[in-house]
């Protein structure tokens, strides 16, 4: 039996990772940019601890470009290396400088963020430039040293005259990544991933104009002064403490992430927390214009204050993912697949606090102040819906606090809906019935006819609210809850009471119409049916079971529901009012003039229910300009 | 100065290969059977040129799972390493086996295909697995070998006694995923990623039942016997010569393909081409069912018969990914970014050949076999048209054979139509107004006023189409093309010819009549226009402008129009027709009776544009039953 070590074979790796290490080329930029903030806060900590003696001053890091010799520089002044550390943490790929800086000083101090492996993220640059040099002078009392390597595993060495400490690499960007030399590219990367690096990046300059001095003419042209073109803001709000921020920073802040956004946000929740896992952010509840642009302002992610992706997939629950805002965690894995993060242990922590904070969040808002609660129904039921569906726990929480409003604009909880309805919305089997409409201008004579019994009518017109009536019929097992569209019968069988009203007409006479109604109707997805009514309803009406239409409802938004049931066609029924006086006209008319009444009130009918279109509605059309004639 | 070589720091990189790699788990197993199928094929090779003397026989690559020891097992019976080739190819990583096999061999056979890169496609296993065993006897007269490593960069490696040629790999699955030691998980992943692969797959047994012998009694049971269970196919449809295939074949390979998909395909696009990259595959054209669950069947790219992905977002071109069915080509780089695909040259131009080719079948079968082209129409239109405005190129192909239908369902090519509408819909400008309607049912009666002018009236109702008129409109410079939508302006005004009607209305009774509308309408969306129409057409007429309602529809339906337009309110003309007798009626009435009679004239227009709801609904239908009493 023979024992050996795996050996990775360099010429084959090198281009690996060149090329396939990193999915998107233009995060080289990043990497070696955070490699220049991980050397400025590492020196800034050793200062601290007493181990380096040296000033930190006000260190920056700043990119050049210089079209001429096609480079690309990134300049730090930061710790810098001496050259027995480049051969160690440059030529030995893998070997974490990162990793080793923290477990030596893990004890000392355990806020310093690091990002990324060293040696790893600086071989990225490989991804754009033929040629890499790094000029480094370390805080130490050491030469400057000079190391360049074309991309082959092979690189030189030499001292170099450097004296002013820090790091500095030049990329000598490859020609088919020539778009790496424009401004505009390199200013848009800048802003995509380093505009909240905790270290100043210098990007250029710019002109400043100076204020006049005091006593200055009137006429005095202000000076002008070119200074250094800072990219980012090192403080982010979402950096300090929720005690240290009034409400317009909130909102101050909202503005400088999505400057394109117009709409304020109706609310944040600010997010921070050390145990299990270190996690800092600000999330906001966007106020949900019809234009859906709005979702193309994502929710952020961000590491140490490097943007990550906008794909939070995995790490927000699903319902959240309409939020906007920003998350910056050191815990969450970034180069694994979105099947592995779900998975994750810490990663599902993280899913279930943000959950939590949003509900604590809401019940916070709604105990506070319900009318402003009220306010911004409209624009998070959404939200919260799709949450009280998806997550048990987010149900429970919500319960308290998910609302109801009806078609006057006044808004119930569960609790309280229930209390206001049930004496006079119970029926004789003891069946609690919930009218709503899901459309006031479209069901508008049904809860007109719904509210001239006193019932209350909710206007539930969410995309997923049946799901949530369906869950609340089933989850209340103390009372028998019911939910009814107001269009799902006539309103005296929406809710049955024992009152019975007399029919003026005989079983014959019933027995007389019926045909003829079928007979003009002439349709079989309506079933006509004859109903003594008060005289003063309609004559004709036109109702929609509730089971069979909501069943279709569930499955066209997805799931639940009942297969195929969404390709059925519509059923109606045709409510016939014996007891209005045009019944009795129908049925003392002959021919032509009883054909051409019930064809009348059935479109008249239809038309509440928005049925009456094409032929027969210029059919309908015509016929009535004739009657005003 | 000095020089040296980067060194891979094997204790890093190891773990960094396991977990990072690659970005799903599960494709260890895609990997390992890869690394299978290319030692038979490698074998084969070899017998075939001479190099190997051994018999190639029926080889299969068997899976098997072990509850007991929790390992799972992918034993193939290729050509086998000996132990100096697995301290070569294993123990090495990076070193490419597959690419020197194919560097060596290149010259004698350019069809081998050899997927992955063999030493890092085997440490995927590392990513499921605490141990990893591997047995293996070369089909040269070696002694087997037995490697042996539990994840850290240490390994044993001795002799063993298995006789048979092939390898055997054994996981010792780890705790975290277990999952992987069930039936139904692996016989998952077979399906996903293998159910097409190029050598057989067993994966334990199942019972067959055997033909009745001859002559036997009429109650004889049928005899079972136990057979490999073999998951794939081995040749699948697109592997084929497309003269080796008939219709029917490729509707039976639809659905292998999509065993849920119960509708069939309008017709298949057969992909071959060796030069300047390969590709081969098969595209449908689906019935776009209004079941839109069909979106969930997706074109699948394959790497020689190996799936890879259902994303070909940035292989085929946008407008094309409702198509279905597999495109395979070894030319696809795999592991990189979406972008960095969309850049890359290959994939631009195999875009370009699919687009080519799609464009190339529609033309035939249009020339083919118009009226069967007719009747698909409304299935394809979404894709042509998306692809007419997306790609210039195909735009130059489809306009000979994309289609206009009528509302009537008559199909012109777009010269068709010109030549067909010229003389009859050239203004007195000598502009060429196209009409057409979006909904039959919803602009009923201005198609039949449109109609009985003898206009044709085009029925364009696909979500994008008003992209293609403004497309239509400015690409055609020898005529002046102009769409018009035939609710834009009432028919006379439509296209306009140099015969005036004369008013009945003197300018006297106009002033006093228009603000008496006004006064009933009141409502600044509407302007109130009168004209002197046939006094047999409608007393009142919506109309809505055509530029603007095409501008707020390009805006509705992403990108063009105008910024803002969006949220501008809808604008109407009502227009009057001072000709017809009712509004003498008017004019002659008193207050009440006048304001009634334009209440209900105003409604009836409003109808046929869908324009009466809620609480005007409701009074209109209580005045209307009125009316009929």
């Amino acid at each position: 039996m023979s024992k050996g070590n795996i050996n990775v074979s360099v010429e084959n790796i090198f281009p690996l990772i060149k090329k396939f290490l990193y999915s998107d080329h233009e995060i080289f930029l990043r990497e070696l940019i955070s490699n220049g903030t991980d050397a400025t806060t590492k020196l800034k900590h050793l200062i601290s601890i007493g181990e380096a003696n040296v000033e930190y001053g006000t260190p920056q890091i700043e990119i050049k470009i210089d079209k001429d010799n096609k480079t690309l520089h990134i300049i730090d002044q930061g710790l810098g290396m001496t050259a027995d550390e480049v051969e160690k943490y440059i030529n030995q790929i893998a070997f974490s400088g990162a990793e080793e800086f923290l477990e030596k000083y893990k004890d000392s101090n355990n806020e310093t963020g690091v990002i990324g492996h060293f040696g790893l993220g600086f071989y990225s640059a490989f991804m754009v430039a033929d040629k890499v040099e790094i000029i480094t002078k370390s805080y130490k009392d050491e030469p400057a040293a000079h190391w360049i390597c074309d991309g082959s595993p092979e690189y030189t060495l030499e001292a170099h005259d450097k004296t002013e400490r820090g790091t500095e690499i030049i990329l000598h960007i490859s020609e088919d990544e020539k778009d790496f030399l424009e401004e505009h590219k390199i200013s848009g990367l800048l802003t995509k991933y380093n505009r909240f690096n905790q270290i100043p990046i210098k990007f250029g300059t710019k002109e400043e104009t100076l204020p006049l001095p005091e006593g200055a003419a009137e006429d005095a042209k202000p000076e002008t002064k070119t200074v250094d073109n800072i990219i980012n803001n090192t403080n982010p709000a979402w950096t300090k403490k929720p005690a240290d921020l009034e409400g317009d920073d909130y909102k101050t802040f909202y503005r400088e992430l999505y400057p394109m956004q117009f709409e304020e946000p109706l609310f944040h929740i600010h997010l921070n927390v050390d145990y299990p896992f270190n996690l800092t952010g600000i999330l906001y509840f966007p106020r949900l214009s019809q234009n859906m642009d709005i979702q193309k302002d994502k929710i952020q992610l961000y590491q140490n204050q490097v943007f990550v992706t906008d794909n939070v997939e995995g790490i927000v629950p699903d319902f959240l993912q309409m939020l906007k805002g920003v998350i910056d965690s050191p815990d969450i894995p970034l180069n694994v697949s979105r099947s592995y993060l779900q998975a994750d242990g810490a990663v599902k922590k993280i899913s279930g606090y943000i959950t939590k904070k949003v509900a604590d969040k809401l019940s916070s808002l709604f105990k506070k102040d319900r009318e402003d609660f009220e306010q911004k129904w409209n624009d998070i039921k959404v939200i919260i819906e799709y949450g009280m569906l998806s997550e048990d726990k987010f149900f429970d929480k919500a319960k308290k606090f998910a609302l109801y409003p009806t078609v006057n604009d006044t808004y119930f909880t569960f609790d309280e809906l229930v209390e206001k309805t049930k004496d006079a919305q119970t029926d004789k089997d003891g069946n609690h019935v919930i009218l709503y409409a899901a459309n006031k201008d479209a069901q508008h004579s049904y809860i007109e006819d719904a509210k001239a019994k006193g019932y209350e009518v909710l206007l539930l017109d969410s995309p997923i609210v049946s799901h949530l009536m369906q869950k609340l019929e089933t989850s209340n097992t103390e009372a028998k809850i019911q939910f009814k569209r107001v269009d799902a019968d006539h309103v005296d069988n929406l809710i049955k009471k024992d009152d019975t009203v007399i029919s003026k007409l005989t079983d014959e006479e019933k027995e007389k119409l019926k045909p003829v109604i079928e007979g003009a109707v002439n349709n079989t997805n309506y079933t006509v049916q004859l109903e003594a009514m008060d005289s003063s309803a309609s004559p004709f009406l036109i109702t929609v079971p509730e089971f069979m239409r909501r069943m279709k409802e569930m499955q066209a938004s997805g799931g639940g529901g009942m297969m195929g049931m969404g390709n059925l066609p519509e059923m109606y029924n045709l409510v016939v009012n014996t007891n209005h006086e045009l019944i009795g006209d129908i049925l003392n008319a002959d021919g032509d003039k009883q054909k051409q009444l019930v064809s009348q009130a059935f479109d008249l009918a239809k038309l509440s229910q928005n049925l009456l279109h094409g032929e027969e509605l210029t059919n309908f059309i015509k016929r009535s300009y004739e009657l005003i004639k």
